[in-house]
């Protein structure tokens, strides 16, 4: 047996054409979803996440701005510029790239985020009403993985799902998504013992860990259905997931892929929650 | 083998008095400690349980008030009720006292409580930083349970937690809890299959379902640490909790009773968390 590959490459394109039928729809009324991105520094990395979300809000006819700071800016001018974009009325979803740099402090930068701008999903109101259960803006990597589980038709009710890792952005907002939907949810972590056995009892089992080629066959139970959010990089740069992909295919009975799995739903999602922050507060502007 | 009784009771003795120092010291700093419950309605349990707080904060020494509205009130003046008390500097924690009447939309006045005056811990931005590892005010019930798991010495670290219930007021805090002190938990449900099986697993068993003597002794790992949240009548009328004691407890290694185990430590924290907020409005207030 040879798992089913969940393709998220596949399912942000098909979401994407949705999403431009909605940008248009918007645009009818006269409204132009706007991102702006705050990005600090010249860190590569952010610097290529930061392009890559540009080019697909641009794509979409989205009004997007991508603001750049210097390494060094201080803590009050920083704070300065989000309370700006919370104002403009211009801009839906306000997205500041991390990490930022010593210096300042994260969560103070992210609490001031207006939580209806929060498309990011990161403020800990929007982390408070997804663990009360009436969840608005969604980390947007667990969002991602649960339009896939969705979309290839993962039942969940009932079913026991596992997560390994327990960051605030992937694991734990996960584990709340999986309850939600009546799964029996077990969030495991580096001081878990006995982990190969406990996620051989999941039917859906979520791999956040970062450490390459992680899980292995003996984690798995024939059938599930694995998630891997892994990216990781080997000794020879090839991009690789915390799943050991090759043998675990042969187990499981649906694997997402490295890349072109969890990766494309990320992007996606927060594109998505930005139209959603647009319809939202254009909607409560007419009622006014 | 008889299990360990875990008295709550004994505990909120001991912290009473700890409580009373710390009030005393802030007397003398010239700040009561203030508390005001809303209790909307004429519901004999709330009426109960609302005497009992009056009577416990009164007896510390605090500045406590309980205003009573009638069935009626409208959303609207309840709502400015709220308002008028988090602007009020002598009181440091607002309770509203749920149930609250059909006509009024109870998240919505739990939302409007200022969340430093928050002292059950519902609002969504302590149950927000709760989720992300940094909480500030906690849910009671949960906050109450790690205090006598600690006071009873129970090792958290690496063990494996199971919670039987996932309501936002003990379940999901509660998970939240043991996994910050390095558990692995699962949190189980109505939904959840073979819960038996699963609950053996538990070195610590928080149950808190709501149906009388459930959890038999088919459902404990021995020496396991049992955490009964249940407040139920049997037929005749006798106070039982979700547990079935008598069987349990020869083969657990810890157990809470009821009444007199969780239910003390309860108010105990709400009564802790009051003075916690006193001590540090205090504190931004001389910052000023």
């Amino acid at each position: 047996m040879s798992a089913i590959i969940m393709s998220g490459k596949l399912l942000a394109d098909e979401m994407t054409i949705e999403m431009q039928n909605n940008v248009n729809k918007l645009k009818e009324e006269g409204i132009i979803p706007g991102l702006v991105v705050l990005l600090v520094g010249e860190d590569p990395a952010s610097q290529t996440y930061v392009r890559n979300k540009e080019k697909r809000a641009k794509s979409l006819g989205f009004h997007s701005l991508v603001k750049r700071y210097p390494a060094d800016i201080s803590e009050e001018k920083l704070l300065n510029e989000v309370i700006r974009y919370n104002e403009d009325p211009s801009f839906h979803g306000i997205l500041v790239q991390l990490p930022l740099p010593k210096q300042i402090d994260s969560d103070k930068i992210l609490n001031a985020i207006d939580s209806v701008k929060d498309v990011d999903g990161f403020h800990p109101v929007n982390m408070g009403k997804l663990l009360i259960g009436q969840p608005d803006k969604i980390p947007c990597t667990p969002y991602g993985i649960m339009k896939l589980l969705e979309r290839y038709e993962i039942e969940i009710e009932g079913k026991t799902a596992v997560v390994i890792g327990r960051s605030n952005i992937v694991g734990k907002p996960m584990a709340q998504l999986l309850m939600m939907k009546n799964a029996t949810v077990t969030v495991a972590h580096s001081r878990t013992k006995n982990l190969a056995e406990l996620a051989r009892t999941a039917d859906i089992l979520v791999v956040a860990i970062g450490r390459g080629n992680f899980v292995t066959k003996e984690f798995i139970k024939p059938g599930a259905a694995v998630i891997d959010v892994g990216m990781n990089r080997d000794q020879n740069g090839k991009l690789i997931g915390d799943v050991k992909s090759d043998e675990v295919a042969e187990v499981a009975g649906y694997l997402t892929p490295v890349p072109k799995g969890v990766g494309p739903m990320t992007i996606t999602m927060l594109l998505y929650q930005t139209i959603e922050s647009a319809k939202k507060i254009a909607a409560s502007s007419k009622k006014r």
